[in-house]
């Protein structure tokens, strides 16, 4: 029987998503706001033009709940059927946020896909306790860093991610800028890194594990992640404001990859940026990332380089870890200016279940880059212990 | 020779970036901010810490220019190695604005990447001469409209796309919401579609093209590409912000598809909101959309659902026209509740070399969709005869 047989009979199962919505004064503006994303979002078609009431019944969002949440601010709990997301990411992305992304003053804050749907995604492979498991630690912190700076050729890369292993170091990524430049091309690179690395494991007993960058070309994504595993990488940086966020869970769902990923925001800064639209940081770099199948989600952390605050960190750290799905809880990964100072500090807000990714700092601290590493090792134990 | 053999000898030709910062108030700060700039998206590393000269003269942006625009706001122009940005779209994306989108108060608003750079990209493969020539229309505005609403079967949505391309529509679209949901299966919509526009075709002795939404999981987009060019569709819809911009590239570089593209804008509307961060609307939509291959890209027009200014989308018109890396120029397609009654107005903004699209307003005028389409048309060709 094909489509063009059947009547439209959906299951009436439906998943919920909560915007706030700015500037909207009056409950007769907030349920008019609420109501016009109901329709945008699925059949973007005026209400009184639709052509059957078993599409009005059955296709258009309904607003289950409309809450003043300050003098020009209302939260709207919108339920949409979960046939409009389909049975694909990109699909279920553009039904939370894809028009609507567009009109000013609305924030997706939270989002819900209940049973049947969440059973439709697979998540994260590994998660906090995979990724535990895969390094052999359970009482600390994971403690990460990058190869850099741009610009070294893959031998003095494969040299770095050697001294980084030696120290300690458990996951050794490749900076998000390095891809396949004709200086420092990926092929060489990550065999270069990942046999580094393997010799200082067998030379410490460790199980460090390197991570290449695998931000690529559409096309290309494929052959760099299936070249990393042959080579044996311990996982993959990936993108996904680059190279999309269907492209990341592709890579988490692949059985013949089964390798952990950490995802990487740039490119995705502008989602957060205004404080009544786009997406909350939990959204997007707790919810999203672990819908695609991140095991750890790299966002630049309260009081370094960037601008995020403590509760919307806080916030990322919910997303990533509380209930959703039944997903296992992934890495939060504060980094982005973040020093070996700071460690005490940084457990004390983020826990235990954290992955503390140190950059420049660790260069900073002297010319013996082992013993830095040693040093930022040292000062994660004990902290724990604390 | 492997990299690790060569020294650092890059080629020193340059692509350039504008940035606006905000919130930024002397010469000093200006200065500082750019050169931040310059670090964070290139070595990402303490300049201090860079450990060659080499490094530090060949990989680093440099600031070519900084100019007050105002109290607190300055333009610097920031030149970057073009073997930064590798031979990768991804790639250049990151280092145009991957980790500073997430710094507030840094607009890129427009780039360079001049001729060595430039000549890496194929850019649009039709491009408004090339989709005049497809359609055989050299004397007005393209028109457009989309199949909607969801909830519609394929045999249903292709009685429509029939019923448009007789009333004279030139651009028959899926609704972007439209991809492969089990009440309409993505295969039998296009098969169905197709040959409804080829056969109101045959009566009409018309050139009505149909274009199928492709924007799908990363595993998926070839192969429904493939089975839309398998039914002679007349096009593709993607929306990138979904599924990602160096996906729309590969499938505009694929000579085996040769199919026009319409970009849709679908959450990316994050990108321009923050007048002090993201990307102008002419880089968004224009600029990016040009470099990955669109032929056509729709936008939310001043004056509709949306919320653009007539100078947002003078800047997405131009940026879509001018002149950038020997692109063709492509069309832009003002959307988002155009009116038929405000044709002339329309056309008197974005001139003849556009691609008018409007969706419900062609439903509301009256019983016979097919007479709507013809007074669309009508109109379109009485104003641009003025």
């Amino acid at each position: 029987m094909t489509a063009q047989d059947q009547p439209l009979t959906l299951s009436g199962e439906r998943f919920s998503a909560v915007y706030q919505l700015g500037g909207t004064h009056t409950a007769t503006q907030a349920q008019q706001r609420a109501l016009d994303i109901c329709l945008e979002q699925t059949v973007e078609f005026p209400h009184h033009l639709i052509p059957s009431a078993a599409i009005r019944d059955q296709i258009v969002g309904e607003v289950a709940a409309l809450e003043p949440l300050g003098a020009d601010r209302w939260e709207a709990v919108i339920r949409y059927p979960v046939e409009v997301a389909g049975r694909e990411l990109t699909q279920l992305v553009n039904c939370l946020f894809g028009n609507i992304s567009i009109k000013p003053g609305i924030r997706l804050t939270r989002f819900d896909l209940g049973e049947s749907l969440g059973a439709l995604y697979r998540g994260p492979r590994f998660g906090q306790a995979g990724l535990r498991a895969l390094l052999g630690i359970q009482d600390r912190p994971i403690v990460c860093t990058a190869i850099k700076p741009m610009g070294l050729n893959p031998r003095e890369l494969a040299d770095l991610a050697y001294r980084l292993a030696l120290g300690g170091i458990d996951l050794i990524k490749d900076d998000h800028g390095l891809t396949d430049q004709r200086f420092c091309p990926f092929d060489e690179r990550v065999q270069r890194c990942t046999a580094a690395v393997e010799r200082a494991n067998r030379e410490t007993g460790g199980r460090a594990r390197y991570l290449p960058n695998v931000t690529a070309p559409a096309t290309e994504i494929g052959r760099r992640a299936r070249l990393a595993q042959n080579c044996d990488a311990g996982g993959l940086l990936f993108c996904p404001g680059l190279a999309g966020l269907d492209a990341m869970r592709a890579l988490a769902d692949d059985d013949a990859l089964a390798l952990p990923i950490l995802s990487h925001p740039a490119f995705q800064g502008s989602f957060t940026l205004h404080p009544d639209g786009g997406l909350t940081h939990g959204v997007l770099y707790g919810q999203l990332n672990r819908l695609a199948g991140a095991d750890a989600t790299i966002f630049p952390s309260y009081g370094g380089r960037f601008a995020f605050t403590a509760p919307e960190c806080r916030d990322i750290v919910d997303a990533a870890t509380g209930p959703m799905a039944g997903f296992p809880s992934i890495f939060p990964v504060p980094a982005g200016g973040m020093g070996i100072a700071r460690v005490p500090e940084l457990i004390r807000f983020y826990g235990r279940d954290c992955c503390l990714l140190i950059g420049g700092d660790l260069h900073a601290q002297g010319a013996d880059l082992v013993a830095n590493c040693r040093g930022f090792l040292a000062a994660v134990r004990k902290a724990s212990e604390e």
